[in-house]
């Protein structure tokens, strides 16, 4: 769990400081803990979703009902070596940044094969500097995000990530520090509501399918506030998830709609009931 | 060599074309090549720089000569994958366009070292979109700098990335596309003046060495300009160029001073004599 003292000091791209971010849509910094309050007497938490991955579509499913979510360890990976000049320096001379960078993007991959039961490592940003077509890279930060739904396993996956990141740097004769920018255990969603969404799933849809989320969702953190928590995840077209190609099918839609439906309609009862 | 409507179209980081940006300079894209008339009746051209290199140093030498300069072959080399969602996308579903700039960065060193003959290959820059944590990298925009004294060994260097990039985009189902930044043959300069270059610094330095430059220096131009070229390097402090820690001890740099003036009376009296 981030402190407030690191919040208040983190800034977004153009310098703004997340207190000033925040306050700008009239959120504060120093009183948003009192939000908490809201959650007093919430008796569950439904959220519907698109998958934003390929099992539904793979089995032909329009719904299914989410066990959890995945635990995730996100961090910047910084290599330093020294900027030097692409023209004379000597290959055996250089220490390039980016060498370190390449292999541990390479290696994130075998971890996550290794590990397995939907284990997924990914560094989705690269950023070089100085970053010119004339220079060897002197600083080359990566941020790599790692996922697994079992906390033990998840743990491992990082220390694998760190202990080869130790190796390229030693091997590249370059430096690498590690900053996590954000973690959060694996969260599993409530039984009883598991059992109420695969009732309404198989209600307006024929048939379900219980399947552990790797993306994250607002539902995992209330979950986290002891509120008792489930989702329905609705099939993704191609798997695609962040980009402009990410769709659902229209038919899909509406049976989602219903069995969500279905499900406010079971869980007011058995609440109320 | 670039054609005028590919430098008419080029724009900067913020959108600036070129011809705007020199006109702001007070260069006329259009009228700049009338800068021609300059050269007419250049007898010479000597140019004292640093060295940018380790070679000096390792021999323990303040000054050199310099033979010629590197050919140059600079491309953008871009992979093209598919973003998708970190957490869902499982590991074999995924075309992820930075694991092909990661296997281009380690294979350019294996072919700067087969070929020798100080064969240097630098990736100093890469890029990624959406370049976000929660997302597989789609596109990876590297810059890639290859350099050699010889022609045809220079054109086989950038086959190899060629082909080994192609490779990779196979295995990685993704597509690879290069352009062309800009190339440079490699420059030889005037035999005369090199030996007029070793006479003077063995005269201040007691003695020479005769070495290539692997950066480029206006020097180059002007030779292929055809107006007769040399230069001479002075040491570089542990080889470093582009960086804060780039540096030249006094004695040397009065050195070089002596040498260039010693060069620049034995090139006048070789002209008018």
């Amino acid at each position: 769990m981030v402190d407030q003292d690191e919040l208040r000091s983190r800034k977004d791209a153009d310098g703004i400081a997340l207190p000033d971010a925040l306050s700008a849509h009239g959120v504060q910094l120093d009183s948003a803990l009192e939000a908490r309050s809201e959650l007093e007497g919430a008796a569950a938490y439904l959220e519907l979703h698109i998958e934003q991955g390929p099992v539904l579509e793979s089995m032909d499913l329009p719904l299914g009902v989410v066990l959890g979510t995945f635990g995730v360890e996100r961090h910047q990976v910084t290599f330093r070596g020294q900027a030097a000049h692409a023209g004379s320096t000597p290959m055996d001379k250089r220490r390039d940044a980016l060498a370190g960078v390449a292999r541990l993007e390479l290696e994130i991959r075998e971890i996550a094969k290794r590990t397995g039961q939907g284990a997924v490592c990914t560094i989705g940003s690269v950023v070089t500097k100085p970053g010119i077509v004339t220079s060897v890279v002197e600083t080359a930060e990566c941020l790599l995000d790692q996922r697994h739904l079992d906390r033990a396993t998840l743990a491992s996956m990082l220390q694998e990530a760190k202990d080869a990141s130790q190796r390229f740097a030693q091997a590249e004769d370059v430096e690498v520090e590690w900053e996590r920018i954000w973690n959060i255990e694996p969260i599993l969603f409530d039984d009883g509501l598991i059992e109420l969404a695969d009732e309404s799933i198989k209600e307006v849809a024929g048939s379900s399918h219980r399947l552990p989320s790797g993306p994250l969702h607002d539902a995992a953190e209330v979950a986290r506030a002891g509120v008792p928590t489930v989702m329905l995840f609705v099939q993704s077209l191609r798997g695609l998830s962040h980009t402009k190609l990410e769709d659902t099918k229209p038919d899909h839609l509406e049976l989602s709609v219903q069995a969500l439906d279905k499900l406010v309609s079971k869980t007011i009862e058995r609440v109320t009931g």
